[in-house]
């Protein structure tokens, strides 16, 4: 294994980090808390002293660079990532312990937006600009920013093997030729949509640090809020736009660049998209015909359940209300879109509409194959037939998924917490969506599980975020045997 | 699709299924209970002609049947098996709605157990016994014992097709090259540990009707007790021959057969009977040491820890105390071992070992392959490469098991019933175990449910009992399509 390009890449990681930082010590300034911005800028010391010594001693000329080397640069890039933005939390006091900062900051990272926070309105705004702009960072990936902003030289074959081990989804869409270029495109969209977010939030009188840190939170599908009540006490109108958002955030961003290119037809007949809009509008419908009884006007059931659906389909997690408390056929729903999820390519998180429709696909190929052994059929998506490699890939996931998620919910029920709080806990944390129900429900926080389960379920949300075979190549002793 | 050799054997399963109400008919008149030997004579009628019917009607010197035939077959037996042995409860107004009835004989015949009988104790013995030995014709199938009683003419091609689509497992070991022989000596072993079983019991003082009810559940691995405190009065010795029957029929019965040719060394290293004790051991013990404050001693603790375990383990579903007041951590290893149930090609239900194994060793294949992508490798199980089509199907079964159980799960939340009610009442319907937990936990039953519930979760009786294929391709356009 070609151990110093991994170092390089995780060396201008840190650099990159730390410049992002900088906003946060601004704020910090601004507001006059002196020991946040200390320790921000003793955290970005440590980074810069740390990625100087990667990047020395990594110098190398050789470029081999296999799918096993992304991995583990994934892998890795994402626990170091966390570590280090978790220290300002622990040095500046705002959460003193470490299990619970690192849960914080891989909850961030991973746009997961699970809180171990009792009270989020007592943290200083720098770093709940920081802990927002986790989630904004998370939800494309640090190392896609990467390939977009480094100019690659020659023969740096690493690209493609870190888009397809950072991005989430069974496949990944190279937009274009070059993989730098997809990899500025994809950004650029993102950011657009961003801005244009936090405009709409604007335009609405929400106050600008708000509106930034609400649309960090919106555009990587993360869903901290700033307010111990989520988004509760916004207008209708801000939760209508961060409802439509959250939506256009979980589309596969590829059919944006169809948009751009013209292509409506191509882009409108996708069938992951038809299948994710389809279960988002259905899953509306029957949950505000489930709680109109609650809100009194159908009108009133239908603006909370857009916004529910649309939040927990595309595993953001904001909430405008305690559903916690909605009738067991409207959370049943919640539960199964929170295994779902969004689109593949977007910054949603769960299985992927993607994947749910090859399954679906690869079923009924496989009932026609056992009834009439001898036709041969190919699995199609958008007329495309899909490799076998592709399929085989989504059935390991799924079963690698199945274990680790069983594996968690064993461990974090030795808390002693009921059965719905500890399996919606690994389902929200593993989709990476942030509440669960009962004790984790949206009006509560992650505060109460032990040490142990706080590091399961941390363990969940980038095994989640990183489609697990990043982190389990890293626990792979086939990785480690023919290291060289 | 030939029509006519489908109504045939449907025509013989219900001439054996009168001939198997004979016993019930018997002790009914021994007991007096004269309503109960005229529902079940008046049933035995309906079914002779049916029988007589179709029997007349589908007389065909053409043999041609496919696996779509022997799919259509077995979901459509099983169906009919059910709905006239639901019969003697309905007009003899012990289960006086039809629905019930029908989810009492499924739940009798896919050896699941789930009762809606809110006092098993008031039905007469006559019936009890029937209901009882549901479970033991459900456990090895009806259609297995016709291969193994009526002899094949040249030609008759079902055989194959038929004990494929009944026996639980990914794949059908073929003990003899004959199937009549492989379904006879299946039959023979059953009967055989059934025998032992029931003389076990009656070893301990247990009443001779109470044995046979017991050994029939017990092999069936069903879990109907005919005592509303299921087997909690027995006494210890009791439970003990349960527990340990229960493991028996848990286990793959071509085991067996390796153990009666002396292949010994064969029967020890299969993967699967070591995967089945180690995850059986390993769960008593763990439950054991979480349980033992409960009981204030560790030789009770592990007495019912492992009455639990081998009893949801292997899908039975009989209990010796009330298990949902357990700790969560031990009722979440028992929801794990729900899903993974017993070995393929035994009386068990649920996922089966034989298909986590496979889906673990796919897994492992499939990291392998991606790190290394031009290394081909093969999925290997007792040493013998598993044909592809063998792994396609195992993910294609988990593709629609997943599906099936969230939508049956949702639809089962209209009632209103907890989360933890609603999760284990699909896993134990869909598993075919029996109890949950909450309000259908072992000292509860299903009686609660509306009628749309009550057939979802018959529905997920039989799909989980069939393994799903049989019952879908009844309702696949792809099947009838193409009838001529």
């Amino acid at each position: 294994m070609n151990r110093k390009v991994i170092s390089h890449l995780i060396g201008l990681i840190l650099v990159l980090e730390a410049l992002f930082m900088l906003p946060a010590v601004l704020i910090s300034l601004y507001d006059g808390d002196y020991s946040v911005v200390q320790s921000l800028l003793l955290t970005m010391l440590t980074m810069a002293v740390t990625a100087a010594v990667l990047l020395y001693t990594a110098r190398t000329r050789q470029r081999t660079f296999y799918a096993q080397e992304g991995f583990v640069t994934v892998g890795l890039s994402w626990i170091v990532m966390s570590v280090f933005g978790c220290l300002p939390f622990v040095i500046s006091g705002e959460i003193p312990s470490f299990t619970d900062a690192l849960f914080e900051v891989v909850s961030g990272f991973t746009t997961t937006g699970a809180s171990i926070l009792p009270d989020v309105e007592a943290i200083s705004r720098g770093l709940l600009y920081w802990r927002s702009f986790t989630h904004w960072l998370g939800g494309m990936g640090m190392l896609v920013f990467l390939l977009a902003v480094v100019p690659q030289g020659p023969g740096a074959g690493y690209s493609m093997h870190l888009l397809r081990a950072e991005s989430p989804g069974p496949s990944v869409g190279k937009l274009t030729p070059r993989l730098g270029e997809t990899a500025k495109k994809l950004y650029l969209i993102y950011i657009a949509l961003t801005i244009a977010c936090c405009l709409f939030l604007l335009a609405g009188g929400m106050p600008l640090f708000d509106s930034v840190c609400t649309a960090f939170g919106t555009a990587g599908t993360g869903g901290f809020g700033i307010k111990g009540d989520s988004l509760a006490s916004y207008s209708p109108y801000l939760q209508n736009v961060v409802t439509v958002f959250m939506a256009l955030f979980g589309v596969n961003f590829s059919i944006y660049y169809l948009l751009l290119l013209k292509e409506y037809r191509a882009a409108l007949l996708d069938e992951e998209l038809r299948l994710y809009a389809g279960l988002m509008l259905g899953s509306i419908l029957l949950i505000a015909w489930n709680i109109t009884p609650l809100f009194g006007s159908v009108r009133e059931a239908l603006h909370h359940s857009a916004f529910q659906v649309s939040s927990i389909m595309t595993t953001s997690g904001f909430s405008t209300v305690d559903f916690d408390i909605w009738p067991p056929f409207s959370k049943a729903i919640l539960i199964g879109l929170m295994f779902v999820g969004a689109s593949a390519g977007s910054t949603g998180g769960g299985i992927k509409c993607a994947r749910v429709l090859l399954l679906m696909k690869e079923l009924r190929r496989n009932i026609q194959q056992v009834l009439h052994p001898r036709a041969v059929r190919m699995v199609r998506i958008n007329n495309r037939g899909m490799h076998e490699q592709v399929i085989q890939n989504v059935n390991a996931y799924m079963a690698a998924y199945l274990v680790l998620a069983a594996a968690s919910f064993i461990v974090v029920s030795l808390d002693g917490y009921s059965f719905e709080t500890n399996f919606s806990a690994v389902a929200a944390c593993f989709n990476n969506i942030g509440p669960g129900f009962d004790a984790v429900g949206p009006m509560a926080n992650f505060s109460g599980y032990s040490i142990l389960s706080k590091l399961v379920l941390t363990a969940d949300m980038l095994l989640g975020r990183l489609e697990i075979f990043p982190i389990l190549t890293l626990f792979s002793r086939y990785t480690w045997d023919r290291s060289k």
